[in-house]
């Protein structure tokens, strides 16, 4: 790894992804100031060694870090630039045109903003779910604004590499697009299967392989904050569900209308499946040997 | 393990089931005789130490297992019945109730035949991918009819056992509605998830994360093998379709509908994937302390 410039980070909210950054951060000796509504989660994080609670005599941090739920960031964002709080600020929200748009209506300043997104999650909440690996090898996204100075670009994406992830430049618009489509739609159709399963009795159960673990394990994470990323990137997510509902009504008709005949819509959703999934395992792959290299 | 009565079984169909089972059962010490309308794949299955090719002197097989499509099972099943070709058979076709009718349509004596189904499998298809452990802890229906007397029963519980499975005794009918809900349905709405990255390009592909990995993963499998498994479960596959479209279209009108009001179907269908989830997890922590002990 490269010498680092960063010497000093804020963490506003120590849930897992901002107590993991700074947990990352510690490894690398920077300085992490953390801070929550929540002091006893804060606590909890300062417990792990991700840092120790932000003072209001601490130095500017040369990033603040914003990772509080997405309806929130804009309002964080403003408060900490008004208060100097740093030099340079990013966030991790899961959707970002959003929160661009708001974030230009309430006159943040977007010289020092990069907005981001660590492509990586766990099932659990909380300080005590955090790891300092969770970003090993993964993509994170960095949306930076046109009138964003290299600076401020080149700063965040040395945190992302501290924190072992792969910085990825998008535009906020395909951002929303590609992440309904890898993460935000499939959480909701994970849910709508294991939403089958809510009342379901001992014989329903008594057959669950690995196969449905596996399409299940997303189904998790609190209602209230997914009800939050969803409505933030409402549109795109829609677009998604709507051609996953057409494919699967489709199949559903076509195996009821007829006992042999009816293999065309299913032989073509089963084969284009097997595509796709060999695309997701390929870039997986490919992802997975440059992290290694 | 119980001093098994287990000394020669037959296998019909050398594919990644039907050579895991010969696999688990040559640990065992069983004499296993393999066939496959494709003589090179036996010769794999053989290579591998999964048994010797079924010779027409061998004498009667204790159990035969017919490991071939779902389709198909009916009609291996008479010819072996009828040219005496074991004691007892079962089959492991992932659906019960059609085949259960189709047999006793063609005369297959069920005094002789429990119909099976090992709730385990592999992405991958053929003799090499098969594993002797594959079926360790995993559950495994049967479906005995009413007139099969308890010995051939008991049998081809001991291959079970020898197997490294769980068996349970469930009807055909209550077998295809539940192996509808944890693994027909889900293959399909894997399906349909991973089919928008048949055609994706970079951009799309730059974010893919261990979410859509997990949920795809079950994607795959020959189409055509899994045409017939689908035709032959119908009706209990179109109904979870049909409940997984209901909510997946209320949700996408509720995400377009509204900013914050339109949480009410979004957070009550997360709740409800939340609960699903949970009773999945639990079912299957339960499942492995048993195995364990």
């Amino acid at each position: 790894m490269n010498p680092t410039t960063l010497r000093r980070v804020a963490v506003l909210g120590t849930g897992v992804i901002g107590t993991s950054i700074a947990l990352a951060l510690r490894r690398a000796d920077v300085h992490v100031g953390l801070y929550d509504l929540d002091t006893e989660v804060v606590a909890e994080a300062e417990a792990m060694g991700a840092g120790v609670a932000l003072s209001p005599d601490d130095p500017p941090a040369d990033v603040v870090v914003i990772a509080t739920p997405p309806s929130t960031v804009v309002g964080v964002l403003r408060d900490a630039q008004e208060c100097e709080l740093g030099v340079v600020y990013t966030d991790v929200a899961s959707t970002k045109a959003r929160i661009f748009t708001d974030a230009e209506l309430a006159g943040c300043d977007f010289t020092t903003y990069v907005p981001g997104h660590p492509m990586a999650g766990r099932e659990l909440s909380g300080p005590r779910a955090a790891r300092a690996d969770l970003f090993t090898g993964r993509p994170w996204a960095l949306c930076p604004h046109p009138e964003t100075p290299p600076g401020p670009v080149r700063a965040v994406a040395e945190l992302v590499e501290l924190c072992g992830g792969e910085a990825k430049v998008i535009a906020p618009d395909a951002h929303d697009r590609v992440v309904a489509a890898v993460s935000h739609a499939p959480h909701l159709v994970s849910a709508a299967l294991a939403a089958r399963f809510a009342t379901a009795d001992d014989t329903m159960l008594s057959l669950v392989g690995k196969g449905l673990q596996d399409v299940t394990r997303i189904a998790t994470g609190a209602p209230s904050l997914w009800c939050d990323i969803l409505q933030q990137n409402a549109d795109p997510v829609a677009a998604v569900l709507d051609a996953v509902v057409r494919d699967l009504t489709e199949v559903a008709c076509a195996l009821r209308n007829s006992d042999h005949a009816g293999s065309g819509p299913l032989a073509d959703l089963l084969t284009r499946g097997n595509h796709g999934r060999e695309h997701i395992v390929d870039r997986v792959s490919v992802e997975g040997a440059r992290s290694r290299a």
